[in-house]
């Protein structure tokens, strides 16, 4: 494990991911789970170093997450209050993880660089979860995909990151017709309507949704193949290029 | 002019306001100059202490610009290049104002502290234009209301930054109902609508948008007061409190 404080990042500056992905009926949320005893989850995240423009560092933790280089992704709020900071975290993780303590017992800079308050910006990801293969860094025993509705309890603020970044999805879903970039590449009306229902966590009237949808004039319809029961198939579309 | 370097601020992490008032169908930004010899215009702006919220450094800087305490702002933007920094404007400062340097001719500590990289959180304030006197500080030869169509040209990149704010102020307008705080308490539908038309740019047609903002429910109509030829004025709104 590197240690930051020797690295050349800006210091009380991190960033959280957090990487929405949709599977059954599920919006789902990417996790990992942190390689230390005890059990601590944590959003994906990282610093930003001193050249590095803030979107580039986002961009390389969600690339070194998921393995895909273009992602949509949207910063979507900064966590700012004087009373976040880590330092309860790191606490108990000492206490669980004595190892961690340099050889006279001592906290080491280490400790000093994460339990300062630090200024957090939020950045939402949107990718189609059956391209990604969740990597682990050193720092992690696993990751996984959570239901949102079933998330760990995560460190810190990260259970309220993740609320408001789901917020914040709802609020420009319409704007920003974002909400493909979480489908495979063609999908049915039905599964369109489907996504929107699990993100909004409520129905939509069938004809009035797919008339909205169609009238927004981005989607292509594709020719329906024929074999023979296929009449019966739904059409299938994708997003126009 | 007290030294930020040595004041308890985080370092490499400032605020940038776009305070935003209107008048006479123009939308305005508040803008101070700098009490510099040199034409220097810049985003009232400012430092987060260790201590303090984010959102409380922006109320803070906000209602010293202002006089005002109850002010609807909102953290809009992080701006976070990497190349964003001020080494550019301060070079040029300190050419036409020799006085700053130190005895010996050297730049002080606040030329370094001023010349790193910074990360700024952008907030935008609405306020009623009528209730605001602009409050310069010792860095302020002046501090005035600007057309946003005429706006000096400012440091770094300030000029974006009004930029995006505009965008995310048309963005938001409709769903946060927010529009009604740059208007005084009490106001007439056309006054509404010379409002919505100078922030869009763009005229809206009377009856669909006077349906549209009553339809939003949020406005009381007063009753008129009849002073003989008073049934010709037009009926004054406030929003529902």
């Amino acid at each position: 494990m590197r240690n930051p404080s020797e690295q050349n990042y800006i210091e009380q500056l991190s960033i959280d991911c957090v990487i929405f992905g949709y599977h059954n009926k599920q919006l789902k949320v990417l996790v990992p789970k942190l390689n230390f005893n005890g059990d601590f989850w944590a959003l994906p995240g990282g610093f930003v170093s001193q050249d590095e423009d803030i979107d580039t560092a986002a961009n390389r933790i969600l690339q070194q997450r998921t393995g895909i280089k273009e992602i949509y992704l949207d910063q979507f709020h900064i966590f700012g209050k004087a009373a976040r900071n880590s330092l309860k975290f790191m606490t108990k993780l000492i206490e669980l993880n004595p190892q961690l303590l340099s050889e006279n017992g001592q906290y080491g800079k280490e400790f000093n660089w994460f339990t300062k308050r630090f200024v957090s910006i939020g950045y939402y990801a949107l990718v189609d979860l059956n391209q990604v293969v969740p990597e682990k860094t050193d720092l992690d025993s696993s990751i996984d995909w959570y239901n949102i509705k079933e998330l760990p309890e995560m460190i810190i603020d990260h259970n309220e990151i993740v609320t408001k970044a789901l917020e914040t999805l709802r609020f420009h879903l319409d704007e920003k017709l974002i909400a493909f970039n979480l489908l495979p590449e063609t999908f049915t009306m039905k599964d369109v309507q489907e996504l929107y229902e699990t993100i909004y966590d409520k129905p939509f009237a069938r004809n009035n949704f797919q008339k909205k949808i169609l009238d927004l004039n981005v989607l292509e319809r594709l020719e329906k193949k024929f074999t023979g029961a296929a009449n019966k198939a739904p059409y299938l579309y994708r997003r126009k290029s």
